[in-house]
């Protein structure tokens, strides 16, 4: 009954340096697996008398409630925030992405940041405006909306500043939630733009749009109306529940692989225009700088990126054998095609499973099998999407858009914006892993 | 720079009676809608002073918290117990699906059903056992495991008395949360079985696995080898994080269109034999009934289904015009390929547009634009799947599994297992909504 590989590479044959083995392996074969366990702790005769019963087998369990949380051994699974007091200044949640799986982020744990914390919205007050260059001025209600055809569609959000204390000259020792956390992944439903742009009839003149959020600062961002009709959503709910507060709710733009920034939480104005409004957020807050002292002006895209999550620095290894290689990647441009693991430093790679439907602009999983011989090794991950876009190496990302002079100290500071070179971890004899540039 | 269709149906053009409209409409074609809408109250020209300025944009907002919660707003999106106080009796929770969106059910919300409560697992106590008809006996902790291969899928569980309710004779009136609600959908990732099952060696004598869980109960079902190598997992992480407790933390079973409670939950032990077990939940608690007294033994699939979330009992329409009806489809035995959707109670159907990607074994969520002209309609949905399993009509299912007597008085009263026929709901000329068989 046992299902078994048939052609190709042998199961358990490296395909890389320092112990990657063929992605076919992840398929089935378990036997194989017993073979590169042996070296491991991974499983164990079990001794004459199989079965213990612990506690909780012997008393009736907890009542159940109303809405499930996770269990109290899995407290450290929590969002890593920037200013816990809420202080006059931005707030930043972390997501604590090394310790999850999969492609979803769960509600709980999405990212956010927050320029002046969150609004506490009352949906049945809220209104979204379209207005300027167009025949209709319109006003609609939460109400009205979501009785509009709606579309559900995966995808990522990422901060254009996530990730910027890989712009150090020194890596810094960090999670990849401190590092990387800045980034997330949903199920989105919402109205598709264009629906409401059409309605509106805008001006064929009219270039761009600028949202507004209804929070204390009116966050606003000029989009560029072409994205409209292409694939931006007014999302309703996340991960089929309405909106967390903290994402946006009532209601936002979603701009599937543009900055964060500009998927305007608690949306309340979209403003047809023949010129970019030039906000605070875009011309001082979101202009990622380069080596010669200029910025970029609009630079919208969340290019093609990948980290491996597990294992990574917080973690180690307790002795040599199996382990999966895992880590997600994503891409601003289009669908992941192709993610390549190297466990010698960028020497030598091989191809990672990528987990299927992959679908455009959203978070896919890949995983790699491996077998360590207790060296030590550095892994690091490359990512591949089909525009045609390639995760950059370090030496060419930095030549290009340079590094600091002085190491950066915290994850927390800000260093510049739209890292997407590689990561990589060292793995010393002991197991122990560092972060480390390759 | 509007999208508009070309070929095919006009968008708004008629496609089954009382207004069902072509699919096609949902894919672009927003001036369509604004006509569409005419008649009903989502649109309205704005006041010339068109921002008005809530109290919650000149105030600082609300500090991040470190694990998000819903808007105080959707307080009452929660699941419904049918044993709140935790009486020494099962506890079901219903998902409140008629509120959710797309097609993942929040891990906060997710259906549960346990029969002595939720065990307050410790994990790094936690033992799963393989043993029985095996070469080597295996015995593993949660941390052996997590080192294993992993896959993630998007599938749901659904309990075998989901939709118990609709075997009364009458049409109970309640709402999709009271009569569907023991069914929801995650993305799982965990260790396909079948490793641990070569891992262990199988006799080859040896068809059936008896799969028990570490509550009190020690709730145990028979399960056939087959489906371990087929696509069976442990799973330890839903919707991304680790499983909620009331799921199965720290690891489940499970069994991707098998009914719930086969899925074992705290699975702790995996004993290989060549005969079903015959445990109580498989020969008293979950054996549906026949009209002729007798019961089906082993009824494991949870069949081809679909229900509409919206409009639903409980909801009501304002006004006429424009509207999107929107479902859930799902089948045990395969991907969802087609729903149609009827508006005059099943004498013409229309096909309604199912989002994509679909796969096997999931929530597949299916939306048909529809233009209500104010009169009573009776709407309904019904699926079919890639095996060429169909839902059945009511009155065939009814002629082979029977109906109550007397109607069932209320939706958490056990009357049969296993429904999957259709789901109506009648709309009078006041936008009231009922329950009705079609």
């Amino acid at each position: 009954m046992r299902k078994r590989l048939t052609g190709g590479p042998a199961p358990l044959e490296e395909v890389a340096g320092n112990g990657l083995l063929h992605r076919r392996a992840l398929l089935g074969g378990g036997i194989a697996f017993a073979g590169a366990m042996t070296t491991g702790a991974a499983a164990s005769s079990a001794a004459a008398e199989p079965l213990t019963n612990p506690p909780w087998t012997n008393m009736p369990g907890i009542v159940t409630p109303v809405m499930q949380t996770p269990s109290r051994f899995e407290k450290n699974v929590v969002r890593i925030l920037s200013n816990p007091k809420g202080e006059a200044r931005t707030q930043h949640a972390r997501a604590p992405l090394q310790m999850l799986d999969g492609t979803i982020t769960p509600n709980p744990l999405h990212f956010t940041i927050l320029h002046s914390g969150i609004p506490d919205i009352d949906p049945a007050q809220h209104r979204l405006i379209v207005h300027g260059m167009v025949k209709r001025t319109l006003e609609f209600t939460v109400e009205d909306l979501l009785r509009y055809p709606m579309v559900t569609r995966k995808h990522f959000v990422e901060c254009g500043g996530n990730s910027a204390a890989m712009f150090s000259n020194v890596p810094l020792q960090a999670t990849v939630q401190q590092l990387h956390g800045l980034v997330s992944c949903a199920e989105w439903t919402g109205v598709p733009l264009s629906v409401i742009l059409d309605e509106a009839g805008v001006d064929p003149k009219a270039v761009w749009m600028m949202a507004e959020g209804a929070d204390d600062l009116l966050v606003a961002r000029s989009v560029p109306l072409k994205k409209g009709y292409e694939d931006a959503l007014i999302a309703f709910y996340q991960n089929g529940e309405r909106l967390m507060p903290g994402n946006g709710y009532p209601m936002r733009l979603l701009l599937p692989g543009f900055e964060g920034n500009m998927n305007i939480k608690f949306l309340r104005r979209l403003y047809i225009i023949d010129q970019p409004a030039m906000t605070f957020y875009e011309t001082r807050n979101y202009s990622p700088l380069l080596p010669d002292g200029k910025a970029y002006r609009f630079y919208f895209v969340n290019e093609v990126k990948s980290f491996i999550t597990k294992p990574s620095f917080g973690m180690s290894l307790k002795a040599p054998g199996y382990y999966e290689i895992s880590g997600i990647a994503y891409s601003g441009t289009g669908t992941i095609t192709k993610v390549l693991v190297s466990a010698d430093g960028g020497q030598s790679w091989g191809e990672a499973a990528v987990e299927g439907p992959a679908v455009p602009k959203a978070f896919t999983r890949f995983r790699m099998p491996w077998r360590w011989n207790g060296q030590p090794v550095t892994i690091t991950s490359r990512a591949w999407d089909d525009s045609g876009a390639v995760q950059p190496l370090r030496a060419d990302f930095v030549k290009l858009r340079g590094e600091t002079k002085k190491p950066v100290k915290s994850p927390y500071a800000f260093a510049n914006q739209h890292y997407n070179s590689l990561t990589a971890w060292g793995i010393d004899a002991k197991g122990e892993i560092k972060h480390v540039y390759a």
